[in-house]
C-alpha cells in the first residue's frame, strides 16, 4: 500500500459474493464517497452474471465526478484470482436460494414453530449453517493460501458460525465480522433521547455503549450520550410507551418492509435490565419458542413482522429490476451515506485513523469474561494499523447468561456437525434451540430435521444424502 | 485428636438432621465396625425427639460387644453447643415434610410434568433448594463461628445447591458432599462384568472410573476393572439387552422400592457415548421434558418408577415404628455393611490412610476443565491427612455440556433467589428448567411457581409471602 | 454533576498531596485552560501550609479573564472533609522527605549499587513503596467510607504499588495511575519520524501505540502513524545513531535537567525488537545491575543521567521561592498546557467525550494475557462515562517477560512485607531485585537493608524498629 | 496386551539408552522382580555395543530362577524398529560425554561460578540441554510415526527440558518424567520421624506428601505420617540438629559418594516454611549463586559436596568393568529392589493397579494453580488405566514462587534457543540463570557463553559453529 498526502490510492480488495445485489451497492456507494482510499475491487460470485453486473455498475459509479474515492472493478474467474495479493477480502454470499430458506423458515411452521428472520438461530438458522460453513472452509483455504495476511470483513449470515468457520479452518486468519444491528439500535435510542429530553440532531456515533453477546443477540449494559447515563431514559420511556413501542420515523431500505415496534426489547429491558442490541426479529428467534413467537397472533401483539420467504422472492425481484436498469444506464445510484461502517474500519486497519466499533470475532482474549474462549462473540474492539484489539466488555449477568448460553453451545455443535456431516450433533443442537426444545418430541424432532435437511441436499457435502 | 496404635479414639462429630432415622442408622453402623475410630457423637435435629431416639439406640448399639467402634451419643439443644470443638461434621436433614413434598413433586403434574424424584432438578428441586438454601445459610454461619476448621460432609438433597451455599457463606469452609450414585452405577459394570466376562466377586471399589459431572447428573468417561477397559464390555452388554435393561439381584434399602431396568443409562450411552452414573431416576429429570418423563406410559416403556410421595410416607411411618422398636429394644440394628464410604473418608482425613472418592466440592481448580469455577461439580479427589485435592478429571464432551449446561446456570440463578427471595430469579430458573422450557407458557410458569411457592412458605423467610 | 450545554460546572475534586508544588500546578493550569470543566478542588495536603498557598495560587489563577474553566479552590482540614461527597481524588503525595530518598538512593551506593531515580524499582524503590503502602492504606480506607463511588487517579510514585495497595484495601475501587512516560516516548518517535520521514508538526497524540508492561517499565510492541509503520523508521534511525542516540531540543520542565539520550532505549531495541516506553534513567534501573548502571563510568557511556537527591533539594528550593513569588501576586503562573492528560480522562469520565490512553490498573481481565491477574500494569484502555474497559494488549514476549517478571514478583511481595510489616518478605524482595540480585551476598544484604529501613523509621509503623 | 490372571505377559518396551549401564540394571533388576508382567525389552542405543551386552545381562538375569518377572531382551538398531508397536518407551541417555560434561560444569569456575551437580539448572545444565534437546526433537519424532499410543517413561535430565521437547514436538504424546529425588526426601523424613518418635520400620512410601514445584526443585507443603502432621516433626528436628544436619545411614548406589547432609534443605525450611524435595547438590544450583555455592568454603560448610567429572570418569570405569564381569558371567546382577516406582506406574497404565505418584509433565491442567500452562511441573498424579490425571496440587507461596519463577522462564528460552539455534535467547538464559545473573558482565557472559558451546559443538546442531 502507498500512503501519500494521507490517502491511500492502491488497495486491493475482494469482493465475494455479491449476487444479491443490496450490500454490494452499499459498499461500492461508501467507497465512492470516501476519498481517502482507491484501488481495486475483484469482484467474484458463482453467479459470474451477477459480478459482471456489478462491474459494470461499479465502474459507472466510479466514473461520476462527485465520486471522490476512485475504484477499478473487475471481476474475477476464480477465488485464487480474486485473492493472490489482495489487502482486504470482503464476504457476502447468500448460501443457497430462497428456495431453500422457504424451506428453511417455513417448514418447521408445520409444529407451530414460527421464526421471524430463520438465518440465525433457530431450526432456519441451523440448516443455513450447514450449507454455509462448507462454502466458509472453502473461503478460509483459499485466504490461507492466497492472502493469509489479508484482513477480511463478512457481512454473511450466520455471522458467528461463518466467523468461527474461517477461524477454525485458518487460526491465524485476520477477520472479523460486521453488522449493523447495533447502530439500528443506537437509532432506538437517539430517537428517544431527541423525543425525551427535546433534543435535536443527536448523532448516533456519539451514542456510546459498551457491547456484549454474541450477533443479533447482543446487548448493552451502559449507554451514554454527552454525558448523559441514557438507562434511565429508556426506562421512562418505556414506562410511557410500553403498549405502542417505539417505531422509527426514519429507516433505511434494509427494514423498510420489517415491521418493528421495539417492543420485544423493551419487554426484555423490563425483564433484565440491558437494552438488547439487534431489531426486534432477531432478538425474538433467540428466546423460547413459548414467548415471541408462540404463534402468530403473539407476534403480531409484540408488533413485529414474520418476515416470509414470499416478501424476500419479491424483493429480490426488485433488486435485479433495478440492477438491469443501472447496467444499461437508465438508472443511477443513489450516492448517500448507508451509515455503515465497513470503509471506517478499512481506513482504520490502513492507519489512517483509530477506531472503535463493535466486531464479531473469537472471545480469545475474554473480552466477554465468563464465556468461553471458543465462543464467538460482539464486542467493542479497537481498529487501528493492521491490528483490531478487543476492548474488556466485562460480564455477560447470569439472567441473560442463561439465555445466550444454548446458541453458544450450539454454535459448538453445529460447527461439528457441518464439518464432519455428523447427524447426531446437528439433531442435538436442533432439540437444545431454544425455538425446538420442548415443544416437540424426539420422533418429531428427526422427522423434522431429516425433512429440511433433505430441502437443502442441493447445497450440501455429498455425505449428507445418506445420513437422512 | 489423639492418635495411638493407629487408632483415633477422641474424635468429635456434630451430627445435624438425622430425624428422617435411615442416614443415621447407616452412619451409626458403619461406625460401629470401624476398629481405627471413636469418640462423641453430638446429634442435633429440630425435632428433638428424633434425637434422643438416635441417642439411645446410637448408644445401645455402642454398647454391644461386636461393635469395634466405640462411640459416646449425646443429644446437643443448639447449633452452638452441637458445633463447638467438634473434628467433623455431618449434615443430613429434610427440608420441609412430606407435605411440602407433595406439592414439589405432584403439583406440576397439571401440565404434564412429571418427576421421578423431585429433590434435585426440576421444579421440586427449585422449589426444595429455596427453603433449604436458608438453612444451609445458618448452618454456615455457625460453623464458621463454632467450628471453622472443622470438615463438613453433607448428604442432603439439592447436594450441589447446598454445597454451592455453605462455600458462598463462608468460602473457607471445608466442605464437601457425598453421594452413593457412583457406587451404585459401579455396581451395575460390576454386574455387567461378571455375566459378560464370568468373572465372580468382583469388588465394586476395583471398577475404576473417571468422574465428571454435577451430582445426580454425573458421567464416567473411563471405567476399567483390572486392566479391563470396560467401555467396550458395556457397550456389548447394551446391545445384547437394550430392550430388556438390566436389572440388580442385589439391592440395598435405599434403593429397593424404586423401580430401575437402567434403560435410560443405556440409551444415553447409546447417545453419547458416556456412562451415566446416576440411578435411571435421577438421570431422567435432568434432560428435556418431553424425552423420557414426557408421560407415565413414556416412564414405563424406559422401566424406572415416579416415587410417590405416598409411598415416601408410608416408607417414612415404618422406619418410626422401626425407630420404636430400636429405642425399646424389642429389635436390634443390623451390623452390616452399607457400601457408603463416609466413614473411610473421615479416616482419610484424620491421616489414617489415603484415599481416592468422588466428591461435590466448587470447581475451584477447574478439575472439570470446561465448566465454570463457581460450579459445584462432583468428580474424584485424594483425601488424606486434612486434606482434599481435586483430580483433575478433564473436559466434558461438547454434547453432554449442553445438558449439563442448563442445570449450572440454575444453581446460579436459585442460589441467588433463594439469598436474595429474588422471585424473578426464581422465575428465570424455573423456565428455564429442562423439564420446564419449552412446555408451558410464561403465564403458566407464573401461575404454577406461585402456587408451588405458596404450599411451601411455612418452611421460606417470610418475603416470600409478599412475593406471591 | 449537572450537564448543561455539553459543560458540567459543578465538579468536585479532592487533591490529596500538593506539597511539592509541581504536579499541582500542572493539573490547575491545565484545569484552566479546559472550558468543558468547572467546580470546586479541594485541597488536602499533610503540610496545611502548602495547601493553604496552593489555594491562593489557584483562586487567583483561576480569576484570571483567560482562564476558560473556573475552579473554586479550598484547604480542607481532613481526608474525610477532602473526600466526603467528591466525584474524583487526585493523589500526588511525596512519601517523606528528600532526607528519606537520600538513603535510599545513595546507601546502596557503598556496595556499588547505583540507582538514577531510586522511586520504583531497587532498595530506594523497596524502601519509598515501605513507607507509601500505610499511607494509601490509609487513603483507601478513607476512599472506601467517604467517597466510595468516586474515581481516583493516582500519579504518586511508586505507581504500581500505590495502585495496587488501593485495590488491596478496597478492591471495588474505581482507581487508576496515570503516569507521562509514555507520552514522553510517544515524543521520541514524534521526533524520529519528522526527522527521518521529513514530516513536520506530527501530533504525538496520532502516535498510535500499543501499550504493555508495568509503569516505568511499559513497551510498545506497534507503534504507527498515519498508517506508517514506526518500527522500521525508529531501527533505521538507531542503526544511524546509535552512538550518538537521541536528544529532545524541547523537554517540559519536568526532565529539563534529567540527561537522557535514549541510548538504553535504542539498546533494548536491539536486544528485544521491543520500544522501551519510559525515560532511560527509569528503565535502567529494572534492567540488571551490571547492565547500565554498573558503575558512574558506564552510565555516561549510555548517556543518562544519575539525578543525585543534592539536585533535587535545589530544584525543590527553587518551587518553594516561586510559590512564594506565585502567593503575593509577584509572578504568575504560566498558562500553557502540560501535555498531560488527565484532564482529558476527566472529561471522559463524566461522559463528554471517549479516549484511548494509556493507564494503570490490575490486570484483572488479563489485558496482558501472559501476565498475573493480579499484577498491576500499564496498557490502553477505553475512558467513557463512568467506565474504564481495558483494551486487550497481548502477550508480552519471553525475553522481555524475563525482565519484568521479577519486579511483578516484588510488588507482591512488598505489598504484603508492608502490610504486615514483615522483613523476611522484604528481605526476599530485596535480594530479588535485578539491581541488587547476585551482586551482594546475604549478609550485605541484611546489613543494608536493615540500614535503610533504620533510616525512614520515623515515615514506618512502628514495629519495624522492632525488627531492624 | 493380554490380561489374564491379573497379569500380562505380552507386554513390549522399548529402552532408548542405558549405554551407561546404572539405570538400565535397576530397571530391569525390578522387572525381574515383579511377577504381574512380562514381555520383550527392545534395548536401542547410539552405543551398540553398549546395548548388546545388556542384551546379555538382561537375558542372563531372566533365566535365573528367582527372577519371577520373566522378560525377552533384543537389541533394535534403529528407533524405527525399536518403537514400532510398542506399549512403553523408556528414555535413559547420556546426552555427550563426559568430556562434555567437564567443561559444563568445570568452565564457569574461572568466574567464581561453581556447579555441584551441573546437569539440571546453571551454565551446566543449560548447554546439556542445548545438546539433549535435538535428540529429544528426534526422538518425540519417532514416536509419533512408529509408537503414537504408546506410554513414555523419561529418566534423561535435564528433566524438565527433556518432557517438554517431547510434549512441544508431538503434543498429544502421552509422556511423563520420572525422578527419585521425592523418595529420597521421603526417606530424610522417614529417619527423623523415627528418631523424633522413636518408631522403627516406617515405610517410606507411607510418608504422604503434597508435591509442586519443578523437577529437583520441588516443595512439600504437607506431609503426613499415619495421622501425624510431619512439620512440626521436621521443625523440632532442625531446632536441635541444625549445625550437625542429617545423614542417612542407608544410602543406595545413585548417592553413595555424592555427601549430603541436608542442611541446605532445612536451612530452606527456616526461609521458607516448606520442605525442599531434592538432594541439597540439586536445591543449591537453583538458588542465587552468593547462596549455597558461593566458593567452595560455603559449599563445605553447607557440608554438600561438589560432584567433580573426573569422579563421574572413574564411577563409569567402575560400571563398565562390572558389566564386562557381568557379560562374562563372573558376577551376578543382585536382586535388590531398586525403591524406583517405574514399574509400579507401568502396573498402574496397564490397569492392574490405581497408584498415586509424584510425576513430571506440562501445567496444562493448572494442578500448580500460580504457575504457567506451558511449565513442566512436579506434583503428584493419579495413574490408572492408560491414564495419569494430575492431582492439583495447589499454589506455590509467593517466596517460593520468586525462586522458582527465572528457571522456568528459561525452559521456556532455552527450548526455543535450541529448536531454533538462537544465540541471543540462550545468552538471555544464562545471564537470567540465578548461579549467574548480577556475578558477571555481560561481556564475561557472552565470552563463558561461546566457550561453553564451543566445547560442545560436535553435539549441537552444525549451525551454532556460526553463532559462536
Amino acid at each position: 500500500m502507498k500512503y501519500a498526502d494521507n490517502k491511500i490510492t492502491d488497495l486491493n480488495i475482494a469482493y465475494i459474493g455479491g449476487g444479491s445485489r443490496g450490500w454490494a451497492w452499499t459498499f461500492m456507494t461508501d467507497l465512492s464517497m470516501e476519498p481517502a482510499l482507491g484501488g481495486t475491487i475483484r469482484l467474484y460470485d458463482i453467479d459470474q452474471e451477477a459480478a459482471k453486473h456489478n462491474e459494470i455498475i461499479g465502474n459507472r459509479l466510479s466514473a461520476r465526478p462527485e465520486a471522490v474515492g476512485k475504484w477499478n472493478y473487475e471481476v474475477s474467474s476464480s477465488l485464487k484470482d480474486a485473492l493472490t495479493g489482495v489487502d482486504f477480502v470482503v464476504i457476502s454470499i447468500l448460501p443457497g436460494t430462497f428456495d431453500e430458506m422457504q424451506s428453511d423458515v417455513h417448514l418447521p411452521e408445520r409444529h407451530g414453530i414460527y421464526q421471524s428472520v430463520g438465518d440465525t438461530a433457530g431450526p432456519g438458522g441451523l440448516i443455513r449453517a450447514l450449507r454455509t460453513i462448507p462454502m466458509f472452509v472453502e473461503i478460509a483455504e483459499a485466504v490461507k493460501e492466497y492472502a493469509p495476511e489479508a484482513w477480511v470483513i463478512n457481512y454473511t449470515n450466520p455471522m458467528t458460525l461463518c466467523v468461527k468457520t474461517l477461524y477454525h479452518v485458518f487460526p491465524e486468519i485476520k477477520a472479523f465480522g460486521c453488522c449493523h444491528e447495533v447502530f439500528g439500535t443506537q437509532k432506538v435510542l437517539k430517537g428517544i433521547v431527541e423525543q425525551e429530553m427535546g433534543l435535536e440532531d443527536v448523532d448516533r456515533a456519539e451514542i456510546l455503549v459498551n457491547v456484549l453477546g454474541i450477533n443479533h443477540f447482543t446487548w448493552f449494559d451502559s449507554a451514554s450520550y454527552k454525558g448523559i447515563d441514557l438507562f434511565p431514559v429508556y426506562e421512562k420511556f418505556i414506562d410511557g410507551h410500553f403498549e405502542e413501542g417505539y417505531e422509527e420515523a426514519d429507516r433505511n431500505w434494509m427494514n423498510s418492509s420489517f415491521n418493528c415496534a421495539n417492543r420485544v426489547k423493551f419487554d426484555l429491558f423490563k425483564k433484565y435490565g440491558l437494552i438488547a442490541a439487534a431489531g426486534d426479529r432477531h432478538l425474538a428467534e433467540f428466546m423460547p419458542g413459548n414467548t415471541y413467537l408462540r404463534d402468530p397472533e403473539t407476534v403480531s401483539s409484540w408488533k413485529f413482522g414474520l418476515t416470509t420467504v414470499d416478501y424476500r422472492k419479491k424483493d429480490l425481484q426488485k433488486r435485479l429490476d433495478k440492477s438491469a436498469r443501472l447496467v444499461s444506464g437508465e438508472e443511477e445510484v443513489e450516492m448517500k451515506p448507508s451509515g455503515e461502517e465497513g470503509i471506517l474500519l478499512i481506513k482504520a486497519l490502513c492507519g489512517l485513523t483509530r477506531v472503535v466499533s463493535n466486531v464479531n470475532i473469537p472471545n480469545t482474549d475474554r473480552q466477554i469474561t465468563n464465556m468461553p474462549e471458543c465462543a464467538v462473540v460482539e464486542t467493542n474492539a479497537v481498529f487501528s494499523r493492521d491490528s483490531i484489539k478487543p476492548i474488556v466488555a466485562g460480564e455477560i449477568p447470569d439472567q441473560v447468561l442463561t439465555l445466550v448460553a444454548p446458541h453458544v453451545q450450539n454454535h459448538e455443535l453445529i460447527l461439528k456437525a457441518a464439518l464432519d456431516c455428523n447427524y447426531d450433533l446437528a439433531f442435538e443442537a436442533f432439540m437444545n434451540d431454544p425455538l425446538v426444545r420442548g415443544r416437540i418430541t424426539e420422533e418429531e424432532g428427526h422427522a423434522l430435521l431429516k425433512d429440511m435437511i433433505r430441502n437443502t441436499l442441493a447445497y450440501l457435502p455429498k455425505k449428507w444424502a445418506e445420513l437422512v
